[in-house]
């Protein structure tokens, strides 16, 4: 039995259904939504316009994963309740409101991540839209469709806020973006985060940087404004971008171990320490490979691999989920953002003392037509010179280099052996010296000074 | 002393600079033809257009490492001896003629490739030109500009070759490429060669597989046509792209060990077994690291690291050379061609038994506009599982991902633990599986089959 119809639910379920067969293996999926296998990711295009078709972004439907898979997936049903001793979960036909008991063999909680929302007045107002699953992304295609609203403000400055206020640019909107921190993109160091305040600036978004909302002012029961603690926004709609947390509640109601981070705890094999109990997606916690420590992150990439990782062992296979180390990359009005590993103060946390470079390089060769300059800091840990974490700011064909580093960073290079590394190599691909070797050396001669003489 | 103003030699000369001042080490270098450090492979991208002025290929001018370095660089020299036991080199002024000696203490040979020319009758005429110097990319420029000529034959569809086509159908001739293979870029498995012959059929070129050039047929003393076993192909224009072999006849004539390969013997730190002679760049052999064999390759990357490598040895410091994977880029009208490691014939020669998997993916979010399918292909060893090789070939944004595989490669990882590698994923950049995961998987899948059971 799984519960939650998304990527991490739905890639356990097909997985396990690839080694155990129907005969061997009945298969349940409880979905609270509308719908199954989509991409979150993708909400933000959708809104955007560049997805056209709600269903592009629909993996598979319920149909199909009962004809072809021998799933039952049931949508808008919510699991209320799991009892371990009982090895039942209580279901609530969302429809009906009808409630009735379920058994299971085996049970694999992949509720997701719900939406940071504040507690402020107004805050129950129409127009102030969340984006955290497809009906909320439905829901705001609609309100912009029918009420053609012409000025949004974003609160968040995270990658769904950033993505959100492109948009809404995108949709000829006036975006208004209020972030608590000093920077967009609090997880990027604030060096490179100030870049990407320029550009998201350059594109006509105002940024509000450092302040917090403290209300929001309603007329007929509609948004009218956002207030913080420095001025009043007006708003014809809201777009929340203040990021996620685990859905953990209905675990932790069963007994089930949840962490610090407020994820379920699970083993490499993707299993509980209730027995016969599996977790995986946006609601466990995971293990981050440099920090060494729990880390909940929401992303997709890792909810499928989770799943399949469940899916095969139980289906009697063997497979583990060998943890994270961070990665991630978005793309605002043409400037690429990524990064991996840690960033400067989430290093110092984790205890390591770094040395940290930047470099200014370009996408292709410099007298090549179309090179753009990219940005390429590194952070390396002093003295041994291993690889922590780096973060890249660029245009077109910058961001997804951070996989290079990210490999790297999984491998526990150091600059000095990055140095030599045998990187592609074409005009129009790299300069001779590619970024990723410019920021390794100036590394690597950063610690030969750090080094005690 | 450094004997070749290009890439290798003048890193070498500018990091033994950086590190040692004119005091205490003067520097003089010989190069026989016009320019110094600029980029060889840059030269279709000039002579196609696209960069429209030479000077953009040349990094540094012989005027700017006589100011700013204090390197003596001495053009139109070519050194046509050297005597190790009486430390100095025969140099000859190529505008004078003119012959006399030039004490070292230290000596790097820098000396390039050689392109590879067919002893054919006719080979001797005008409108036959390779393009392994800038010279040469001059000189074919000019002849565009001034004869106009409708067209054109390539003959080799290695690298240079196919850059060559794209740059002369951007120039509007009507191209035939003639291939001894049965494939072009023989460097790629033929199931990926395949994909880069429609790819240039595509694009208006004419491709004749299998086939040797036997002679030239000549009026005046230009060429009028290319003559095969199997037709005769005419041609106002003639481009040799056959490859290269290191130029290492100044060295073995000198007793300076020389290689299988033909390339100089050197080191990890670039010195050859010659007392105070270093080697580096297209003149060199180094070493493979999956094949762990000694290679030759011409590529303006290694040769930068290693000019670099050598001058940081000869100026008191140390850095190594830690060799290659293999890994090269090219793109020829929007086709994106790449590898890593070794192909399925490579592997095997190096003793090797291998599984190899190819996946279609795309390079975003299938859902994502302008998406376009890339072909991955992987290469691992039997039951280790460890990844030997990769290839892609696709369009836009797919070549560079070589990179990230280079990496895989060069940590000797197994496609089991590559499944795992946390990539960057958001939908303008990838679909929620990565082509890398994809590929990994469905090798991973391959390997517990191969095993016994």
């Amino acid at each position: 039995m799984v519960i939650g119809g998304d990527a991490a639910g739905m890639s356990a379920a097909s997985q396990a259904r690839r080694l155990r067969g129907p005969d061997d293996l009945s298969i349940v999926a409880f979905e609270r939504g509308h719908y199954t296998s989509y991409s979150a990711c993708g909400i933000p295009y959708f809104v955007g316009g560049e997805v056209k078709d709600l269903d592009h972004l629909i993996a598979r439907h319920p149909e199909t994963f009962r004809a072809e898979l021998a799933i039952d997936v049931q949508l808008h049903h919510e699991v209320i309740g799991i009892d371990l001793d009982g090895r039942k979960v209580q279901v609530r036909a969302l429809d009906t409101g009808e409630e009735r008991a379920e058994p299971f063999d085996q049970l694999v909680v992949a509720t997701g991540a719900v939406p940071l929302r504040p507690k402020l007045p107004g805050a129950d107002a129409r127009g102030i839209h969340g984006v955290q699953v497809l009906d909320d992304g439905v829901a705001l295609r609609r309100r912009l469709d029918d009420t053609g609203p012409a000025r949004a403000v974003v609160i968040g400055a995270g990658y769904i806020g950033l993505e959100m206020a492109e948009a809404l640019v995108h949709r000829g909107l006036k975006v208004a973006l209020v972030e608590r921190s000093r920077q967009p993109m609090a997880t990027l160091d604030p060096d490179m985060g100030s870049l990407v305040a320029e550009a998201l600036r350059g594109m006509g978004v105002e940024l509000y940087l450092g302040e917090t909302v403290t209300a929001f002012e309603t007329g007929d029961g509609e948004v009218r404004a956002v207030v913080t603690e420095e001025r009043t926004l007006p708003a014809d709609l809201v777009v929340l971008g203040l990021g996620v947390r685990p859905n953990s509640e209905l675990a932790r109601a069963a007994g089930i171990p949840v962490g610090a981070t407020g994820g379920v705890v699970t083993d490499q094999r993707m299993r509980t320490p209730a027995p016969g109990v599996w977790a995986a997606g946006d609601c466990v916690e995971t293990f981050h490979r440099v920090s060494r420590r729990p880390v909940a992150f929401a992303l997709g990439t890792h909810a499928n691999k989770q799943g399949r990782v469940a899916g095969i062992n139980i289906g009697g296979g063997y497979a583990t989920f060998p943890g994270v180390v961070g990665t991630a990359v978005t793309k605002i009005c043409g400037v690429e953002i990524a990064r991996t590993g840690l960033g400067e103060a989430e290093a110092a946390a984790a205890g390591f003392e770094v040395e940290a470079v930047i470099v200014e390089s370009t996408t292709r060769a410099g007298y090549f037509p179309d090179t753009t300059a990219m940005q390429t800091k590194i952070i390396a840990e002093r003295r041994s010179g291993r690889l922590l974490g780096a973060q890249i700011v660029g245009r077109e064909n910058a961001g997804k280099r951070i996989d290079a580093l990210a490999i790297a960073v999984w491998n526990e290079m150091t600059v000095e052996e990055m140095t030599g590394l045998d990187l592609a190599y074409a005009p129009p691909f790299s300069p001779v010296w590619d970024p990723v070797l410019i920021a390794a050396r100036k590394a690597a001669e950063r610690m030969d000074q750090a080094k005690p003489a």
